[in-house]
């Protein structure tokens, strides 16, 4: 939630010159994202965003990240256009970072989702894997199994002081998870990060989806999975939202009904999104120094969900 | 540069519905200014600075800050204006933060600038001089001689830790200027603080003038001695663009001419100038953790400037 890398306004306009996109007469570093360095552009002609990818991100999985968003727009869904400059090229250097001139979109993120938010965050996340159908680009998603493993590798000899026996619900959900873990359900191109805060609405309609750079390809309704773990627990993760469950996977099926694989597999694929998202927060968390101005995610939330999707009966 | 105060879309839709601005439609936590929290709203009929203001900032001071912002908007600078609600009033509370709804003005900083935007800056401190003439409220700039004794006394005994010889350079130069400081110029509500990214440019042109917090009531060619210190030095501060000073200098006697005694103190105060930036730069490296993510700002680029104005014979 910060910019990482300045830019002089003279290296934006310098830029912009590359872009049948306008004079720049306004920049702002917004806050946006964990990940990257943002800038808000007002131009003559129109608005954008600017990202500047940090190191977290690995430069040889921009090209699919980009690939993605620019095939969903051109398949209709509000997904921001990565824009071209004037010989093509949508990956750029400035200030020596990979660089992005993105389309803003307007619309803004609910903190407190209600059924109806969630319905249409289902449709969505089913018309995301519909449109998915024709892209070619394909990425691993290291934030499965394997980067799992990893992660609770590192993890483990600390986890327990972010709160007694959480080491151990860790290791067990992870043994359980990988036995079980559905091996011949469908896969497409995937969001695999859809929070409330990437995506936009305008009233009830969602008018924005945004920040993939944790899509990937991997099983369909995984998509599903995190998104039920996103929006449809309180902000503890102790009580789940029953009302926003449901609505979530209505809104899904009144796209694409689910194959009787995929709905016997959404507990065990759900409880993987929790421990996804437990692991990754119990890392940062391990490797946030206290004294940094960075808001360490609670992992807790998280091992919450894991728990609630260990023992239900969906 | 961050957003320290998280205010939800929720409460902002709330907060909106308290004036006649439209519909929320975008909002983004923007990285602007050290001492606030600031969003860009976009409404259906405007965009806006939303601005929750932190510990830094004294809350009984808001009222001037607020009403020299209006004051000079109504005499057609390029100020702000701070918007009142349907009640009339202009300061709110937030998340449990004074609050402000501020007009968004296009424009960008600049970081390289030249003669030609010095001129132009030249003319704005004269004509902020001269459309404040006429306001009534008063507030004593905290950040003058007395502030420097108090803050020079925080940093002398590790300020050698800057550098060897800072400690006596601040010494020698406190009790320089302190005897010699005037006490005879015209004053007048300054804005103290107008470096380039408090100047919002389109062209050639001053689209905006931001950032009002340190503004106060002071020896008002002392506003032209900040400039100086601001706009006409290289990056590092060893090198005085001599041709930036005398543009602003020009631009500054094109509206309004110094009286002979405002001449004879403008090196002083330029010192003193040099010296409030020096002291309140090597306040926050000093008291600021060295993991911290915030950028400190680098003292000795003023130490150079406050050597300069300290044997310079302008």
């Amino acid at each position: 939630m910060a910019v990482y890398t300045a830019v002089s306004t003279e290296a934006m306009e310098q830029f912009l010159r590359g872009f049948d996109a306008g004079q720049l007469v306004s920049a702002k570093g917004i806050a946006e994202g964990v990940e990257n360095s943002n800038y808000f552009l007002v131009t003559t002609t129109s608005q954008f965003i600017l990202t500047l990818y940090e190191k977290r991100v690995n430069p040889a999985d921009l090209p699919f990240f980009m690939g993605l968003m620019n095939h969903l727009a051109n398949q209709g869904l509000p997904v921001p256009r990565v824009v071209a400059n004037l010989s093509g090229d949508t990956l750029h250097t400035l200030a020596g970072k990979n660089a992005c001139l993105i389309e803003f979109l307007l619309g803004v993120s609910v903190t407190e989702p209600t059924p109806a938010h969630c319905y249409e965050v289902g449709i969505m996340l089913a018309r995301l894997r519909l449109a998915g159908a024709g892209f070619k680009g394909e990425r691993r998603n290291d934030l499965s199994l394997d980067g799992w493993k990893h992660l609770a590798a590192q993890c483990r000899p600390n986890a327990d002081s972010i709160v007694p026996g959480l080491g151990s619900l860790i290791a067990d959900a992870l043994r359980d998870i990988a036995l079980d873990w559905p091996k011949n359900l469908p896969q497409s191109s995937i969001h695999a990060d859809l929070f409330p805060d990437n995506v936009l609405f305008m009233g009830n309609q969602i008018s924005g989806v945004i920040d993939f750079y944790f899509a990937c390809t991997d099983i369909a309704v995984y998509d599903l999975a995190v998104g039920l773990n996103a929006w449809c627990f309180d902000a503890t993760g102790k009580i789940p939202l029953k009302d926003n469950a449901k609505a979530m996977m209505s809104g899904y099926e009144s796209v694409l009904q689910l194959t009787p694989d995929e709905h016997r597999a959404m507990p065990i694929l759900s409880a993987g999104a929790a421990l996804r998202f437990l692991l990754t927060r119990s890392y940062d968390w391990l490797h946030t120094p206290p004294g940094a101005l960075v808001t360490r995610k609670d992992p807790l939330a998280y091992a919450h969900r894991l728990q609630f999707y260990r023992t239900a009966h969906l």
